[in-house]
């Protein structure tokens, strides 16, 4: 059983800032949220973690390891070295999207996300040392078939861009409604999903609805382990076998042994 | 009549390079990718220009203002302080698209993006400063009506996100089948739109498709320069006059004067 | 004869935001001004000036070739993205320490640098496009001899550091002092000194007094251009000379045709 | 008694990377230089160390606390964004400068700084966790009395930064050669030195010498702890403490019950 430890990070007050006192340049603001992004992967990522960019004034990370202290000093550095300052609600639960609402509920009762009283929040709960597992973290890297070929290659940019967007919309529906998993699109032709304890039968199924729904043919490789970046690596290492044999599911070693072989 | 330069900035052989000789860590993957934005950004957004993180290994701007010397520079300076390179291919045209469509295929045809001897490609024209007007560019910023109310102080983040990307793939598809046009997201609720010559109509039925379709509520700012910055900036403040006066479809005052009354 | 375009580029009030409310973490000033500093290089660099961090909060600039709306946007940009804003003073004379001084005056009549009502001053003047000539900028690029074998690959880091440090504070004096030319340590074993019309004999006996005076060798190549850019770049040139041929000075083409031949 | 581990951080050949194939321009190595830097500054300053840019080709930190795992996690990270990759030696003493030694050799010993060959190496050895104790890093952060009033607000930048080089090209060479410290600038008018364990007479000696060579007046802030940035915000407290009761030397207020009492 998986149990994810989910951080919602908030720009305070980010929507007002941008047009305060006049709109501020898209490009400087294009600048400032990617780099503010960069620094959380840097950060989260360093711990073992993912973060995703999400809608950048909002961003979803994945913390399993991360404890208060982390956090304490996360949102310590960002006030240090950035206009804008950051709240945090963390949440955990075995369902990634309880977890996530869970953290997300936290920052709300604190105040609206556009209160420019309301900085700095902490909210939510860390998971002790102690209650850490082995399988905690589940994570699948998605890809779409020869994208480069099919895509990249022939149509032109957007248009790829469409196929690759429109995989994903169906992807994050698919996964968000069934399973309570987060998918979030990485570059590329990559999604990342956090799921829950997911069976190779469930990815096959959601691969094949996003084919039958969208017409995108994508593949998988799934990862398990105590933390975000061993799962992540896992996965990718699946996909990689996948790429070399032709597979369209591929469960990374550590899950074959212990969380599959059992469900 | 607009006139876009479009110019698509291709990672070269960025996919096998994330997997060699193993997969990369993807924190490393993502702050890479999100820095090379936004130093694109500000390269491009100095300059006049805009640029959108797309796919982040294919990234779409707007260059109008920008010229070969420009380019030349931005391709040099990125392989000077990335671990990777970048290849350029422009074109013009008065529908965004066909001007994407020129700036791909010239990359196309020079080879494949996962072609490892294809590095640093140039292709493409650029708009000579006496064909320049204008009227050349116009970008509409749209966003979401009452987001922070209606989802992000209310949903947990992914549902407010979910809500969010079904609207931006609505309009995103829309707007390329209808009228040529290339919508971003672009962070928080927004979406920006380069477009073709549009009118205040065609706008209008633009976002009642979308509220028809994925039950989102846009509005949208419109402005038009000779920049993109200018028809950028011009578009916020036409959506600033959208929030305060709670209407819909707002045209900046260059265009109510020039192409507007004149269409 | 040269005419240097002088920036100063100020941070407002840094001291005590660096303490207020609480002294912040020296990692997160670190990080802070070496990427405030990065983002001038990019934006000064890729116009065609250079930019030293000098101590940081109070960075010198060669600017030739930007103009007002240059020094606007750069100002507009920093407010955007950093927590900090920056004033900055321009000035213009064929002595560089002389333009150092009237870029300074201008900050300094406006207040203290430590005046927290002080923000985002603007003060001086620019060289207009038709006053500029292609023997504006003087650039001398210096490193030290054989600093790998010597000190590198010998010496703990700390020593070496020192014996560059003390060279670097000799000709920084030096230069200063004889020639009213301002020298910037840039990394490695390099130097780089923006000189008003200095010969070839001149920069020998900056080297002897280097060499006399603190133990360390030096070589230099020096450039002439109408920026800052084109006049490093021919001294960069005319070092890789110096490198190959084992020569003391090496003076670019440009110059040997045009300053030198008629000094 | 202190026990610091330094690790030299030191870009794999570096110089000749610089001028390959041709010099790069000299504005994208120091964005480049000092964007590298600024990661370190997150990395190892994230993790209670502190690094110094020195020459930027080769740079110094302090790293108690930092094991194995965290300088790999370095490494990897480093090498995975950035064109170039860095080798790391460590060492620990309770003299910095022979700790600096140590680091140093073990690089030198591998092979030249500028062999295309040696890449990525890895020397040294890491404080165990039970050998750490709570005086094993002592940090004195100096500053210049009054550099507003006397030099920012008085000289033009480039005297008032000699002034500042002066005073601290002497203290570095005096606690390198009395005590074995081991003093970085740091930007604005302040230096942090690495110190073995001084006393106050210590301070008040280097103070004095800095002031009879270089006519500049130090006050310092010293703070004791078991990691450098623990005892680095010690003495910034302490520095405070100097500069509201118009004080020179001030110890942390750990250093008073431990360290220093018992001398």
């Amino acid at each position: 059983m998986t149990n994810a430890q989910l951080t919602l990070i908030q720009i305070d007050n980010y929507g007002p800032w941008t047009v305060t006192p006049n709109p501020r340049r898209e490009m400087d603001l294009q600048t400032m949220q990617s780099r503010l992004f960069a620094d959380l992967a840097q950060f989260i990522g360093g711990r073992g973690g993912y973060v995703f960019f999400t809608r950048f004034d909002n961003m979803v990370a994945i913390t399993n390891g991360l404890d208060r202290t982390d956090h304490d000093l996360l949102q310590e550095t960002i006030g240090n070295r950035y206009p804008v300052t950051i709240s945090l609600g963390t949440g955990t639960d075995p369902s990634p999207i309880v977890a996530l609402e869970s953290a997300t509920a936290g920052l709300q009762e604190a105040g609206s996300a556009q209160d420019g009283d309301r900085r700095e929040v902490r909210f939510g709960e860390y998971l002790a040392e102690e209650q850490r597992t082995p399988e905690d973290v589940q994570i699948a890297h998605f890809d779409v078939n020869d994208a480069t070929g099919k895509y990249t290659d022939q149509l032109n940019e957007f248009d790829s861009f469409i196929q690759i967007e429109q995989g994903y919309a169906t992807l994050m529906r698919y996964l968000r409604e069934e399973h309570g998993g987060l998918s979030f699109f990485v570059g590329g032709d990559n999604i990342i999903s956090i799921c829950p304890g997911m069976t190779e039968a469930d990815y096959r199924e959601s691969i094949s609805h996003v084919e039958a729904t969208a017409g995108v043919e994508l593949k998988v490789g799934v990862g398990i382990d105590k933390t975000p970046h061993g799962a992540g690596m896992e996965a990718k290492h699946a996909l990689e076998t996948c790429r070399h044999d032709g597979t369209v599911v591929e469960l990374g070693t550590h899950q074959d042994d212990v969380e599959v072989a059992t469900d």
